[in-house]
């Protein structure tokens, strides 16, 4: 293959336990799984770029938040989100270049703490809709919205803090993604979708944090546009996307077109929750434009999957634009 | 000036509010005012690499590792390290490119999670001797001893926890953080003296977080070694070192030599949990080399002299070699 540029996303699922624990060993041991199969992507010659969710650490995070409010203030959630970028980014740090060093790679890890810009008119906060972390019984629920915070009633669960969700509109870092990745790192950056920050327009005013989650996927569909990757990758716990999921015409995804994928996502064949920004983002990648080496590729499989997937297109779900 | 590469250690009184405190408000405001002075910096045409203190941060997160033990696992020190990075590198990412912008530099801010190599067989981590965060009674502070954590008999105010303080050996990510220099960013980077990791030197084994914080300016000290920094600038909250304080021939250091500035720390000049270290961090870094341009500088002064500092000798306690 030529060189070329790779942005993949790893899943929560690529860096916590099998029953979803986030101790930090259990991290630690994920992650190691995962490294090997980054190393090997970059030992097939690819430029890597590295971004990941980050829905289980953030929740542990709030709960610390909610427990010692009486005691040390509280954090905002977009510094929740910055916390987390840290303690996955060195994780696979020290795992991923302990990968590299075995397989005789010079190539090294960078961790980059990245802000995402997202637009203070974003109808998300306007009506938060994204469940975060733990659900709570109503009367302590009711000490965090008189903090400001929004909770829903889900029923027999109980509360859960609700938030905003805004669209990613680009990566304030990505210049210094891009001068790492040229520099021949391989970057780890954007987790959690970015840290979000508002501009105001103002001159002379700073970017500010704003409490909100970003789709982890929907940030790499644009850091991978602004860095002009190759390939996106979306790593996730299943090797393709399913059309017909759970009918006798059930079937996996090969390799798939912009318009026919689309009509596919218009016919509503994704779940909102999960496959859906998966489906959307690897779209907004592709639609409408080539890297400079040639049309751009999305390739939506598991981890398993990844440097199978990056050298040909025999693995996961493939995406061009014909 | 020609174009100099300096290396900035901000104390935590740049970070935190005029009373020491760490809410995320008083952090940004002090951030802000911080930024301005490190924007001369890079205005005056020196080339920045940016490092922090963070003990009141970690001790935040202290306090809601314990508060929340019972429901969420606690995540080791080395971890709230990286934490206490990733939100003061966005904060300063945000105020410093806003101050940069006002002054119409096209430089902006990266900040790099960086890890830094110690010894497990420090002798700091024999005798830990450190305290960090809060005090607690004596029978909420054996919950924690049952756990593995050190914590001492501190008198009246209660017990507290005791950590390691192991010497830096070398900065893991100097090289990431050289890149990012020489591509034109402003970098952020080993704060808190860097997340320490040991290397067990065993083939294929990944470097390993480890309970412990280091001394920033000792961490300042080697990674502008490892940068070839033509100054290091110790910014804390007095314009000189001085010698004889508190006596009637009381006096600040203006400029001074490796030789003489040796024997007032040999003469026990220097309060070791104070400016002791920052002068041992300042020989460390002038002793025995010289920079690709010259001989190396190393300045110790406050906030508001940094810029001048960096300009010209006549500002705070400049440390040469002769």
């Amino acid at each position: 293959m030529t060189s070329q540029r790779v942005v993949i996303a790893l899943g929560g699922n690529a860096m916590t336990g099998p029953d979803g624990s986030a101790t930090p060993q259990a991290q630690r041991d994920a992650i190691r799984v995962a490294a090997g199969h980054i190393a090997d992507v970059v030992a097939a010659g690819a430029e890597v770029v590295l971004t990941h969710g980050n829905g289980p650490q953030v929740g542990n995070l709030l709960v610390k938040n909610e427990m010692a409010a009486h005691v040390v203030p509280p954090v905002p959630l977009d510094w929740n989100v910055a916390q987390t970028q840290a303690t996955i980014a060195f994780t696979v740090a020290d795992e991923l270049d302990a990968a590299l060093r075995t397989r005789g790679l010079s190539q090294r890890t960078a961790g980059l703490i990245t802000r995402t810009l997202v637009d203070l008119d974003d109808p998300g906060f306007v009506e938060p809709s994204k469940p975060v972390g733990r659900y709570l019984p109503r009367e302590e629920a009711e000490r965090f919205v008189a903090l400001g915070q929004n909770w829903e009633d889900r029923g027999e669960r109980g509360w859960r803090r609700v938030v905003a969700s805004p669209e990613p509109r680009s990566v304030v870092d990505s210049p210094a993604i891009h001068a790492l990745a040229a520099a021949g790192f391989v970057v780890v950056c954007a987790g959690g979708g970015g840290i979000p920050v508002t501009d105001d327009g103002r001159d002379g005013e700073a970017l500010r944090g704003v409490e909100a989650v970003i789709d982890k996927d929907l940030t790499a569909a644009i850091l991978a546009r602004e860095l002009d990757a190759d390939t996106l990758v979306i790593a996730t716990d299943v090797p393709n996307v399913m059309v017909d999921f759970g009918t006798p015409s059930q079937r996996p995804l090969g390799r798939v077109t912009v318009a026919e994928l689309r009509e596919h996502a218009a016919a509503g064949q994704f779940a909102r929750g999960s496959m859906g920004p998966k489906v959307e983002a690897a779209l907004r990648f592709v639609e409408g434009g080539g890297s400079a080496s040639g049309g751009r590729r999305a390739v939506i499989t598991s981890l398993e999957h990844i440097a199978d997937a990056v050298s040909g297109d025999d693995a996961g779900t493939v995406l061009t634009n014909s």
